[in-house]
């Protein structure tokens, strides 16, 4: 296996203990330290919705994530440069991770002309036409500060053929090259590499070794979780996840539900974002140990209880089911307020038992009782 | 003038102040005392619009209304007291004060038939038919665990006639009676009664009279800011106020503008509520000293500066117009959250600062600094 390591940052990562494949460790980065494996909630238009940012890194978390697409398009890159950054515009002052908008110009965008060259792709908010492509991914993600820049990707359908999907993934492999490229010009953040393939493992190997190749300071897996069924992404993670460089971080991009997580873990991954927690909690589904609960649900009017009696979280500890459910159907955004609060609150939980888990190599056991919880279904009626 | 003092519960008004008609006081309730003058951040629907309870309280609210015409159609005031009272049902440890849902069965119901039984009205919601009356009113404010509970009155349109206005006052009047009498069933709370008699000073004052001879722990004029100018509303206060006993607390209802409160505070009125702070702050307009900032102007857009940079809220302290703009636009909830607690922030340092002024016996200087202020308009383009 080739193996350079180009870093020209400061950038140290490591492993602390390990329980199979899963590792503990944590990403020093000159804002904060990421502590292994971690959950990014995610700030799309430079907010993690419904939340205030002081009670996000409260519950937590040592890194969000902001999109690149959504922030070129609205406010723009230069007027966010302008004002001193991304970190300062939005009151965050740790660590963000952009993504390099290749996913949403696939999923969000109107009309989108793809080339080699980059992609043509018409704003999902005013119709207006932009362009995407390497160099200009990564000259936005610098423009913003970001931490962790990712390299501009290709997304293919998860449903295309292999030979599209092949297709796909050499043309993100000669993206991350040039986005490499255009990364090594001027200082900032760390870059990691994304790999693509779809369900194919000798895609998904050829992507890999391409990367190492080129060298990146994490490595990220791409296009999953975007429909395929769990057992399909965790079979990519078996025979992929660890083929990526020991030393560097891994990251699940796009995943997911705490069971996706635990399993992505179990295979060697150490970092997840997903709108899931935060998507969620506005629509009035609470993320718990005993799986989902559906607050609109007409069972929770009368309910004097925490959505989970045996958690901590600011929510649980000073309002009833029966609040949540009132404020749910009066549509009053003290909902989306407490629901994320909550939801953001479990993922960081989880992420933390997940933590000591491994450090205890208890990580089987820890799985098969939140397997068994997850399923046990949500409380008894009262 | 006859007065007498009927209270048969704790309560215990001190005025420690005065500068002319206005006064400090101290209105001191088994939940908590309320600092007076006092501004009641309105909680139509069991929730502070956007905001924590947490942060209403740390910003100086005493005391938040909620609105019992909303709370008996939804969620039911049975369901709130089965659930423990109001106070624990949206997690508000201070004292609250209920309006009697009269003014709402004219202003926000579909078809109302009323009588001086009481008034037939549909629910806003789903159109379902409903009854309100002196009585019931005073039974679903005391089912809450109101700590002020107000009669149920008659709101005329300050379009009608006087002879209309008259008719209205005089029902008023006898269902404040009829409050009485219902209150004085039971333990629980303060009763004020509500003057009314819309611009007519001799409406005004048969209804005062009127209260008085009943006898109530405080009261509230009613039927003023619904549409009149403000100097009809201030001549209104200048004939009436200070024809309440002295040492009862007088609330103006659903005042109101910045420039409405301190007006009526020099004419000796002692407790407001209003949206206005928390409505305005969902649609973006910043209530400041320098008088209304709308957000969403464009020339905020690259304005790096916060909403008033002598202000110390968590808004001004962390966040530039720029951003605010931006997540106003984008439709984020943090732009509600954001602009919620500004404008809160503003009307209790208000509070704060008029209280100070008359301790001073200084408020005519105080009103002639924040007069000349809020005309100065908002800074200059950067």
């Amino acid at each position: 296996m080739l193996y350079f390591n180009l870093n020209r940052f400061p950038m140290d990562f490591k492993i602390k203990d390990t329980d199979g494949k899963a590792r503990v460790g944590e990403l020093i980065l000159s804002r904060g330290s990421i502590r292994t494996p971690a959950f990014m909630p995610v700030g799309t238009q430079a907010t993690v919705k419904a939340m205030f940012p002081e009670n996000v890194k409260s519950l937590g978390a040592d890194i969000i994530l902001c999109n690149t697409y959504h922030l070129m398009l609205r406010p723009g890159e230069n007027l966010i440069k302008e004002l001193g950054g991304l970190h300062k515009f939005m009151n965050w002052e740790k660590p963000i991770l952009t993504d390099s908008g290749g996913f949403q110009v696939m999923s969000l965008s109107g009309l989108s002309k793809k080339s080699n060259e980059g992609v043509e792709f018409q704003s999902h908010f005013d119709g207006k036409k932009h362009f995407l492509n390497p160099e200009y991914s990564i000259k936005i993600q610098k423009k913003l500060g970001s931490d962790i820049i990712m390299c501009f990707d290709d997304c293919a359908s998860f449903k295309s053929d292999k030979s599209d999907i092949a297709l796909s993934m050499k043309r993100s492999m000669e993206w991350a090259v040039r986005s490499k490229e255009e990364f090594d010009l001027t200082n900032g953040g760390l870059l990691f590499g994304i790999q693509q393939g779809g369900i194919y493992e000798d895609l998904r190997e050829e992507s890999t070794k391409r990367l190492i190749d080129v060298g990146f300071q994490g490595y990220a897996l791409g296009g999953l979780a975007v429909g395929e069924p769990q057992n399909q992404m965790f079979k990519i993670l078996d025979a992929s996840a660890s083929k990526f460089p020991l030393d560097k971080p891994r990251y699940l991009m796009g995943v997911g539900k705490p069971d996706d997580i635990v399993g992505a873990v179990l295979r060697g991954v150490d970092m997840f974002d997903c709108v899931l927690p935060t998507r969620s909690g506005r629509t009035g589904q609470a993320l718990t140990r005993r799986g989902p609960v559906n607050i609109k649900n007409s069972r929770h009017k009368y309910d004097y209880r925490p959505i989970d009696p045996d958690c901590n979280c600011y929510t649980c500890l000073n309002y009833s089911r029966s609040y949540l459910h009132h404020v749910f159907k009066s549509g009053e955004i003290i909902s989306s307020m407490l629901m994320t609060w909550h939801n953001l609150h479990y993922y960081q939980e989880l992420m933390s038992n997940i933590r000591d888990a491994i450090i205890n190599k208890k990580l089987i056991e820890f799985i098969n009782e939140f397997t068994k919880l997850q399923n046990s279904g949500d409380l008894s009626l009262i």
